[in-house]
């Protein structure tokens, strides 16, 4: 039996890192039924004891690999209103192409349908993609308004990827962001 | 041999009708996998000859049966946009619930993501579903505007019930069609 590895130690965090890529990679090449302790194995060159040493059980070791995904870079932030919405919605549309960020919604809208370990691991996921969203507005708007534009922006990125097939255009995003932004100005 | 039926016989089309509405019950239930010849004429009580004879291919009867499921009653329009854009998101964000469209839609953007045949039927599928939406925008605004408010209003319910796991509420629901409808408006 592996002992169970020290998560202070940098080569346990450098295998972990490898690791999570790598069924990440699995998912979105083969599937989220391929995740498995024995194909992350066989993918990554640890061994399955490694493996189940890191991660006992099969959520544990989905739940690190969306946790490490996620971890993706979001713009900076300009101050501009206009600039850092349209920043935003680009840089989500373009982790659909670029990370198979499609693949991995799309995955986790389905297998949270029927197991309740996948809405959990949905709602973290979700609440870290929203966030800087979710920041820009902050100071914007409030309670069912700011709602509806978070639903709205990230729900046309979502919408257009999950049942459209294709990311919007840059002309749909700027169309988006300028008419949610005198929609909430003054009247 | 089962012969080919004629699908002019209204004995015909009534067990059409009712082996595609148990077809979409097994997939709502069982999930995608589910839903195959054997399961379905084991559910509907008609025999596998049956139902190879109406639907020799297995995405025949998938196709098949999105095409009846989708033909879901959208509310009258009134001529009062406002009205007819709550209308509509209400009835798709209720189809969520009541018909568990949510599943529907999780499974078709699952699916779509490897098999080419599901693209297809998503593509007819979603077309059918944003039709009344579309026709009450289609004299309002054009363009990439256009599609920009039929992405984010459908967004706002595909993305909070398959990303959030519940539908928006009546609250968003008017918070988004007000900011839209004064965000079109001529400044």
């Amino acid at each position: 039996m592996t002992p169970a590895p020290d998560s202070n130690d940098p080569r346990v965090l450098r295998t972990r890192k490898d690791v999570l890529a790598q069924a990440m990679n699995i998912l979105i090449s083969e599937g989220w039924n391929a995740l498995t302790h024995a194909r992350v194995a066989n993918q990554s060159g640890y061994s399955r004891a490694t493996i189940y040493a890191h991660w006992p059980e099969r959520f544990d070791l989905i739940s690190d690999a969306f946790g490490q995904y996620q971890e993706m870079p979001h713009p900076q932030k300009t101050g501009d209103l206009e600039t850092d919405l349209r920043g935003e919605l680009t840089s989500f549309a373009q982790a659909m192409v670029e990370h198979r960020l499609d693949r991995v919604l799309a995955s986790l809208a389905e297998h949270a349908q029927t197991t309740p370990e996948v809405v959990e691991i949905r709602q973290s996921f979700v609440a870290a993609g929203e966030a800087p969203m979710r920041e820009i507005l902050h100071d914007i708007v409030s309670g069912s308004k700011r709602e509806a534009v978070v639903l709205m922006l990230c729900g046309m990125v979502s919408h257009s990827v999950l049942m459209h097939g294709k990311a919007p255009s840059r002309a749909v995003i700027n169309s988006a962001v300028e008419i949610v932004l005198h929609g909430l100005a003054k009247k």
